[in-house]
This record gives C-alpha cells, sequence and structure tokens, in this order.
C-alpha cells in the first residue's frame, strides 16, 4: 500500500487519517501538538516527530490544516523535492493557485482539493471531495483518494476545487437563509416548524430545485425570458411577502437583497425576464454583451 | 356533479377552470373582461352575464383574481347568502382572515387556499393546494377540490395557508438567491453552469435539505447546541466566501445578511451554537425565554 502521511489531526485530519488506517494504508501523522496523535498510534499509524520526517520523498502528503497560511508555515519545515501534496485545507481560488506554484517551485506535485463533508461523513456513502491541479497526482493517487470520499477531478487550475466548493456552499447558505426565513414566518403564527419544514418545505424545495438545472441552460444561453413567473410577478410576490412577514413581527433582513436586486432589474426595463436573469445583477457577463 | 363557478379568468382561473370542465363540472365563468371566457365556453362552460349570475345560493365559487381588494369589489356586487366561496387568490394571512370574516357577515361560506403551483400543473401530478378556514367547506368539496391539485387542509385559521404559502415561497426564494451566488461564482471563472448545477449544486443541496427537518427539530425544542460547524467555523467560511467572491469580482449582496447575523450572534456570545440558532435572529421565541 502507499505511504501517506497526514499533516494536520483536527477533526477533519483526523476523520481522513483514520479512514486511510481502517483501508491498510501505512500512514505516518503529525500534528502541531502532539497529543492528538495518540488515538491514531494507537490504530496503527506511525507518529512523526517533526514535519520533514512526515514529508519526504515518494511520500504522498495530505494537508488539512486551519489555513493556507498555516499550509505554508508547516509545509516550509520541510523540503517538497520529490513530494506529492494534497492541499484539502479550506481556502480561496487566487490561495490555490498561489499554494500550486509555491509547492512546484521546490520541487513538489500538487493538488487541490474542496471536501464536501462533514469529518463523520469521510470513508462513507455522499461524501464528495472535487480535486483541480495536477491530473497525474489524482489519476496516480485516484484509489487512496477515492477510499476518503467520492473523489472527482474538476480541472488543472488548482483554484477551480475551491472555487466550486465555495459555490456549493453558497448554494447552501442560500438555501439555509431561506429555510431559516420560511420557520421564523411558521413559528410566528405559534405553529411548530417541524412538521412544516418535513411535509411542506422540504417536498417544495425538492420540486423547485429541479427547475435549477433548466435555469442554468438559460443562463449559458443568455436567455433571460420566461413563460414562469416573471420579475415583475415576482416583485409584487416578495412585496406580499415582507408586508405579511412585518404583520407577523418577523425581520425580512435575509429577503432584503433579493427584493432589491429584483426591484433594480424591472426599473432598468427588464419586468418581463425571468428569476434566472438575477445572475446578471451578482456578476454581469461583460464578455458577451 | 357539483356547479361551479370560476371568478377571474387569469392564467390560473383558466387553467381551474378547463380542469374542472375536462373533469365532468358544470362550469359557470366569469371575467371582468368577457374576451378570456371564450375559450371555456368552446369547452362546454357557461358564461355569467355578470358577478351575480355566477355567485348563487349554493353554488361553489372558486375566486382567483390579482388581490384581496379585487376579491372584495367583485364579489360585493352579489348577495353572499347560502354560497360557498373558496378564494385562491394570493394573499397575506391578515387578508385572508379579514375576507373570512367579512364572507361570514354577509351570509357564505369561506375557505381560503394557497396555490401552489404554476397554472400548467393544475390537475397533473405534483400540484399542491394548502386550504384553510372552514373545514366543513373542504371535507364536502374534497373531490372538486382534489381534482384541481393535491388538497391539503391545514387548520382552521383562515390566514394560515396563505401563510405556509408565503413561508413556502420564502424558502425557495432563498433557494434561489443562493443558487444565483453560486453559479454567479462559477461564472466568474468563466466556466458554464449548466454542468455545475446539475452534477454538483443540486445534488449537494438536496443532501443538505436532509438536515433541514432535524434543525426544525431542533428549534421546535429551542436546543442551540450542535455536533456540526458552530457558528463561529460559519462565520470563518462565510468571511472566506465573501473575500473569494470580491477577489473574482463577484457581488456579494444576497449573502450579506446571513453573514451580518451570524456575526450578531458570535458578539452576544453564541459561537458554539449551530445554525438552527439563527431563526433567533429572525423571530425571537419571546413566549419561551
Amino acid at each position: 500500500m502507499t505511504k501517506i502521511s497526514i499533516v494536520g489531526l483536527g477533526l477533519m485530519g483526523t476523520a481522513l487519517a483514520e479512514t486511510l488506517i481502517k483501508a491498510g494504508h501505512e500512514v505516518t501523522v503529525w500534528n502541531r501538538t502532539d497529543r492528538k496523535a495518540e488515538p491514531l498510534v494507537a490504530l496503527g499509524a506511525t507518529r512523526a516527530a517533526d514535519v520533514a520526517e512526515a514529508v519526504r520523498p515518494g511520500s504522498l502528503v495530505i494537508v488539512c490544516v486551519l489555513d493556507y497560511a498555516t499550509v505554508h508555515d508547516v509545509l516550509r519545515q520541510a523540503s517538497l523535492e520529490g513530494t506529492t501534496v494534497v492541499n484539502l485545507t479550506s481556502g480561496r481560488p487566487a490561495e490555490a493557485r498561489r499554494t500550486a506554484e509555491w509547492v512546484r517551485e521546490r520541487g513538489g506535485e500538487y493538488l487541490d482539493g474542496g471536501v464536501m463533508a462533514v469529518p463523520q461523513m469521510i470513508g462513507g456513502p455522499g461524501a464528495l471531495i472535487l480535486y483541480s491541479g495536477s491530473q497525474e497526482v489524482f489519476d496516480r493517487h485516484r484509489a487512496e483518494l477515492g477510499a476518503l470520499a467520492e473523489a472527482r477531478y474538476v480541472g488543472a487550475d488548482a483554484g477551480l476545487a475551491p472555487l466550486l466548493d465555495m459555490a456549493m456552499l453558497t448554494g447552501m447558505y442560500g438555501q439555509i437563509a431561506g429555510a431559516t426565513q420560511a420557520m421564523a414566518l411558521v413559528r410566528s403564527a405559534g405553529l411548530p416548524v417541524s412538521d412544516f419544514t418535513t411535509t411542506l418545505l422540504l417536498p417544495w424545495l425538492r420540486a423547485m430545485g429541479e427547475l435549477l438545472p433548466g435555469w442554468a441552460a438559460e443562463i449559458d444561453d443568455r436567455r433571460w425570458e420566461t413563460d414562469m413567473s416573471n420579475l415583475g410577478v415576482n416583485d409584487a410576490v416578495l412585496e406580499g411577502i415582507a408586508v405579511a412577514m412585518r404583520e407577523q413581527g418577523v425581520e425580512t433582513n435575509l429577503l432584503t437583497p433579493l427584493q432589491q436586486i429584483v426591484a433594480k432589474r424591472i426599473a432598468d426595463g427588464h419586468a418581463g425576464h425571468g428569476l434566472q436573469s438575477l445572475i446578471e445583477e451578482v456578476h454581469p457577463d461583460l464578455h458577451r454583451s
């Protein structure tokens, strides 16, 4: 089996190490504080005395620390010549691109990853890790990476995995904001939110989610017309909801920016366009206009 | 079959009338402008010369007009004594409650409805209409209402159907805002959004949506702790996303209010709480605190 080093033993690093040990790999672990390595050593891991002992030529080094500044601080303590670095630390596209460059300058190969899972999900069904950077590294270590989660390679630009990771999280935060605002309205009527969420909200969000691929195709084609409710209709609905929320003593804060960009599109003469056209307010497609 | 009158022949009213005619009911239609009745008359509907001809004792009157002010303007033109009014006009809880009272004072029975479907879906699978108000009316006309869409009775307070309707729409708008913001980030990298939406975003939103019933149960129990990422962690992630968006030239407007309420909870000493606790910023549970 491959010799794998795990650098950083937070909740996620620990889950990654455990999963690889159980899959039969020879795992070396390193963490800034020693204590976190103990349960993994009990499972069969080797504890590295320092970073240089974990990061050796020919080793696959999986890094999962607090942020990219820490990635640099830690990896600076070893030679990267002949190493393969898979960086699963959360960060921004620009940071991933800089780090890819930095590792390559020091003679290492680099793959960046965006972990779409909580630690409890690692090694189980439903976990997904996006990878970008060196396709050679991805192909060579597909088995090991596949033991952690569904492994998907998204492109040679190392910034792509964090970009798509952040985009997915952004979508999730919107869903959470909407659900929170929805539950607040239900709670304002003195009703429990469990039954509403399970029997009404979630099936509805699933059904409405099915519209998104069609909207995405329209966005790629720059088609802003709609045969569903247009911005004018949605503006009236959003205003009705905002008034109802005030009548019910509910804050409208999470919904306000959407209402504002709908109003702006209408003021610009686009009341007949569909909701998919709102992307032009968030990221105008300047190249094609 | 039941004699049913449809008052208001917009896209939705027309779809309702068509579905009931095809189901074999004797349907009378009325609209402010006559022209819209013609295709329905061709299908077998009777055109009422005025509102009073459509709204007669013993008839089931389904009203679907622009707003509640129009409902009152129109129904004022007839006696409501002995009539059953099912109001499917979009509006607010407070308006539904006032209208229920107003119809009952005039000797009519009242059921309010929230239509969770676009006109094209009426009579087909996936359409849902929530009803609140007179349970007797709902039970008596279950078959006719069931021909239009899945019919669900949610309570005697006539305001409940519009309230839950608006809450579901609110959840949908949040999902749309998040997806728009997510697609904008992907587009900023010069990538098409279709593949991202179909293969990454939508499966992820489905998976994350499954967390909502658990959060709802925690909200009902006022449990704000979490064994997933707490507000402190989410604050750092949201800030990273905001910085990345600025680096990519994407507006952060749709995400900002969520970031603000997360920051406020943390400033109030709740960094260890989970995202479900954000509802306290939108509708504080004053009765139980």
